[in-house]
Order: C-alpha cells, then structure tokens, then sequence
C-alpha cells in the first residue's frame, strides 16, 4: 500500500493517476474526496454539524457522523487491500499524528509506504485557482497544517515538480522496497 | 446494507442519493462506477484485455486484473459494512447468479436488502440519450440480462415512478425490517 | 432557434440533449448553465453582489455585472444563429416577461419556436435530489415562477412524459414549421 | 479580447480562470473545449466524418459540420465582445495561420491580445497523465504543432511556471495596453 498525505491542491491526485500509470501492476486509488462524494449530501453542505463543513477561511471541520463513517471507510480500504488489491490512499491528516495513527491500526500487518507531499503554500493556493473548484484559503490553511507530526517514508516536494516526476520518485520505492523484502525472503536462513 | 441491481441508466444512482436523503440514518454509498474510476486509466479505456471494454454495441467485457481487484473491492465494502457503516451498493450483475454469489459470500453475516431496479429497456435508452454520457445500446443491452436468475427481496420498476418514490418504498423496508428485528430481539427467550 | 424555456430540474438539458440526437441536422446548444460557468468564479461564489447569488430558500438574485455578461452573451448567441448555426437556447426566465423580452429583442428576424418546459414542483424537487447537484428548494420556487407572463408556441410537460418523448414532440413541431417556410416561400409570387 | 492558443494540457484553462480571478474587471471565458460539449454527441464520439475525431495516436481530425458551426461559434464569440463584455478565448489553432486569419476576420475592429501558450512536450503530455481525462499522444503531437505560423503580441511557457503567474504577465499587458490606449486618446489633437 501507499499512502500518501498532503494538504488542498498539494497535487496528491495528479501523482495518484501518475503512479497508476508508472506502475507496472494494476494499483486501485482510494481517496478521502471520494470517501466525502459518497457521504449524503446533508453530510456534505456544511448544514449539518455531524457531517463536514468548509469554513470562509479554508478551515475543515468534521462532526461525529463523519468519524464514524470515516473509521468504517478505512477498515473498508485495509480489506481491500488485504484481500489482495495494491491500494494508493490519498488523505488530508488534518488532526496530525490523531489522523495518522488510525490508518496505523487499521493497516497492521500490511507493507505501507508513507509518504509527504508538500507544497509551497501560495503555489499550492494558486493552483487551486487555476483549478477553479476549491474554496480559497484552504490549500494556504493547510499546506503545513497536514504534515505536523507526522512521519514518512520518503518525502515529495511538488512545487518545482511536475506530478509525472514525483511519481516516478515514489514508484522507484516501491520497486526498491519490493526487491528487497522478496531478497530478504530468499536469504533468511531456511528460506 | 442494501444493493441495488440494476442495467445501465435504469435508475440505480438516482435512487442512491434519495435514500440517502429519506433514511434517517447516514448511509454510505458504493458504486461500481466510482470503483471503475477508482483503476488505472489503462483498465477503463478499452485498449488493455485485463480491464473492462465497452464494445460498440453496448456490450461490456472485463479482464482478470479487473475481476481480481473487483473481488477485493467487494471485500472491502463488506469490510465498512462490518465496522458499523451502513452501505447502499450499486451495481450491475452482468454474470446473473455468477456476479450475484460472490457478493452473497462477501457479505455473510449481513443482514442485506436485495432490490432489483427495473426499467424499460426503450425508456432506459432514452434516458441514456438525455444524460449524453453513455455508450448508445448498454442500456437497452443491459435491462433484462442484469436480472437472469438474480433474488430479490424487493423488486421495483423505473420506467413510470420517480427515483424519490421508489427510494420511499425501499426506506419503508429497511424500516419495517429494522423493527422487525428489534421486535425479534425483544422477544427471544432471555432477551 | 428552439429556445428552452423552464425552471430547475424541469428536464431542459435532457431534452436538449435528445433534440441534438432526433433533429436531422446538427443543432447547437447554448446554456445558461454554461454561461454561468463561464463567468469568474467570484460572481459565481454568491460573495460579490455584482454576480449570481442563491439563497438558502432556493432563491436566486442576480447584480449590474452579471446581466451586462449576459445582455452580451444574448447578443453573442444571436449572432451565432444569424451566422447560420442551429442554436437550442436552454434558460430560466426569472423576470417573466421582463426576461423574455430581451430575448426577444436579440433574436429579431430570426425565427424561432419558443418552448414552455412545466413540470409539477414536488416531482422537480425529487429530481433535484436525485441529481443530488442543485440546492434544495430552487426546483420548488422556479417551476411556476418562469413561466408567469412568457409566451410559447408549444409547451410541454415532463411530469409524466421523458425527456426523449418531449424532444420528438418538439422536433415534430421544428419540421412543420420548416416545410410551412419551405412551402410559403415556393408559393410565393415570383417564386 | 484576450486570445490563448496553446496546445492540449499547455494549461489554457488553468490560466483563463486565474486570469478571470486577477483581472480586475469581469472576463467572460469562451473555450473551444466549451464549443465542443456543445455539439451534438454524434459530432463528438468520432463515429461521426461530419464531426471531431481523435484519432490513436493523438491526431485531431474535423469534417464539414465541425467547421460551419465553429465560424458560426466564432461570430458569436466576437458578437459577444462587440456587446460589451470582455472576453477570454481559449482555442487550439491546429491550422496554423489557417485557424488564425478566420478569428482575425471575425474580431475585426476589436482590440485582440493574441497570447501563444507554450509547454515543453514531455512536460504537456506529463500533465495530461496526472488529468486522466485526455487521450495520450494528444498533448505531445499538439505541443510544437499549434503556434507554426501563428502570430502573438505575448508568449508565456507554462514548462516552468505557474498558472497564476502566467495569468499576471498577461494581465499586466492587458493593463499597460488599456493605459496606452486612454493616454493616446487623451493626447489626440483636439481631445
């Protein structure tokens, strides 16, 4: 599995359909927009302080009907993948090391690749007016915001790097970290 | 949970987004459309034998690599449902019986709603048509193969009721058996 | 010209769609959804009382800058008809007759069959929530409100009637008229 | 006027709706990707000679019924402009100066910004992977293709730099242009 995590308009999707494209096998995308796009909508106007709301000033705040389905989500995404499926995440870890450790608990016993995607904040900002279907002040608010306390296993910058390049970088990990736990395998003794 | 079977534009995402509105509770959505969104572009275009292809005359063919992450998919939507979310699937049971099985081995333990959405197949192309995003012909391919020896709980007709009407008559079934239920629970010995 | 002529979620894009598909010649369509797209994302926000607002009640206001644009893209589409295209105009005629005329008034010396698209409040609503893409309450407040004071040549209703069938209807109605000209102008004296 | 020409995943779009966003005044944006969603879907799936094509390798081809309803778009666009609004077109001239003299006739009289879009191939085609809604090769065969021959008064790259920077170089053109033109009109003998 790889997850990666990296605020607004970081460009986590771009290097999702990238990667799906560099990799060699077929890899299923799994993304926190999706998760929200499958939510209700009362769930998703902001109207409805159980579900998730958008603040004029880029902030993101989630109410306890959320949770619950997100906790559920993501036991779904672990499955998946146990059941056999390469699985790229892509989330917002809004809480910090609070959002990391449940994907932790929910991913024990799987091989994960960890990994930051970080973003200038005002180029970040202005791809989300380029893109034209983001609130403003969100990819400024959470550019740093998302990466407080959490740990990687390889860390991306996409603010001089096209999408395609970044996910090369993160592909070539896979495949390095793939060699190595299947040469790992074959010189443990009695193997 | 509840799954919903149905041919293309018989009606099924419609009446997702209504039960999600007329349910009391919250209600997760999985489409078997957003989990092809979810594969490598090279496995939605037609051009790679391991994905899914749409011929010209509606038809629909799907590969191994796609069938193998499908299985895993549906694992992991068994999965969400298992860790307390409630779940609306949607979905095309192109096999009859062969598609219907391997959901009814995933889902084991679930109490499940089975609802076959019915339409026209005339209609059902019309609506193709006036949505502008479909292949002409999958529609009409599609409405009667879908229900090939296919059970149900509930079965329900499209072509002259609104997606709001029949999402009230499911929601009416979903309550009635909640009850139901909680009525049994009740009045079991030792309860 | 065919110019549409109905409240939200009345059926109006579907039947422009299936129009396209039954009219023998290529027709063009025209929007105002997609003018509204075209617009900066400032005077779509409902932030700038210069642009389109909607309001909680499914109301929508519009300022100065906004009906500058769209007196200019009336005229823009006009000009597109008397080049020799064959335009389906597709709008909300909030004002009533105050919109209406204009129209009127772009469109002089063309000829063209204006359509009344009605559908029953309560089962636009459902549609509006089956979409699951428009704001509760605007398919509710606009489905007599546009209609009060224009004039049609046909007017249709999609409360029982598909969005394909309405198109034939309409269609059946652009062909007479085309003959009658044909018909007029061969009979003409001089002819 | 402003005019973008530049090839498919240059980042045309992404510069309009900065542009729109730093522009002081309203910019009405006219896309050529806009036209097209217009036509009737037998003119856009490539089944049709009549209409636009795409072919495997990324080749663009367009029959007769594509031509006449682009001039007429084109009439539109300027009669849009000559009503009063400001207008952002965004155009892929893969006619070389053979796409440039008809938008040339059409905007006679106006005052036209003619703005070439570069993008290094690699980098364009890199993009279009990360959009995942473009054919491959498209990017790469257009990159070079749609400025042979073609004339500007402003040429930007996208290879290296963002979209809301490209959007304000051109915007402090349109600026020192509109000052020049106040100033030659307030020094005119007898002004």
């Amino acid at each position: 599995m790889i997850v990666l995590n990296g605020g607004s308009s970081s460009g986590k999707s771009g290097i999702v359909r990238c990667l799906q494209e560099v990799l060699p096998d077929p890899w299923l995308a799994a993304a926190i927009d999706t998760f929200v796009d499958a939510l209700p909508a009362r769930l998703r106007s902001g109207s409805d302080a159980d579900g998730i709301a958008f603040a004029p000033d880029g902030g993101v705040s989630v109410g306890p009907a959320f949770r619950a389905l997100e906790a559920a989500w993501r036991a779904g995404v672990a499955a998946t993948a146990r059941a056999g499926a390469r699985v790229i995440v892509d989330d917002v870890l809004l809480g910090g090391p609070a959002s990391q450790v449940p994907w932790q608990q929910a991913l024990t016993g799987l091989d994960v690749l960890w990994v930051g995607v970080h973003c200038d904040p005002a180029v970040a900002e202005g791809r989300a007016t380029a893109r034209g279907d983001r609130p403003p002040g969100m990819a400024t608010t959470q550019a740093a915001l998302v990466h407080q306390g959490v740990s990687y296993d390889l860390e991306i910058d996409t603010t001089h790097t096209e999408s395609l390049t970044c996910a090369r970088v993160i592909a070539e990990h896979v495949t390095r970290r793939a060699e190595a736990t299947r040469d790992g395998d074959a010189t443990r003794p009695g193997a």
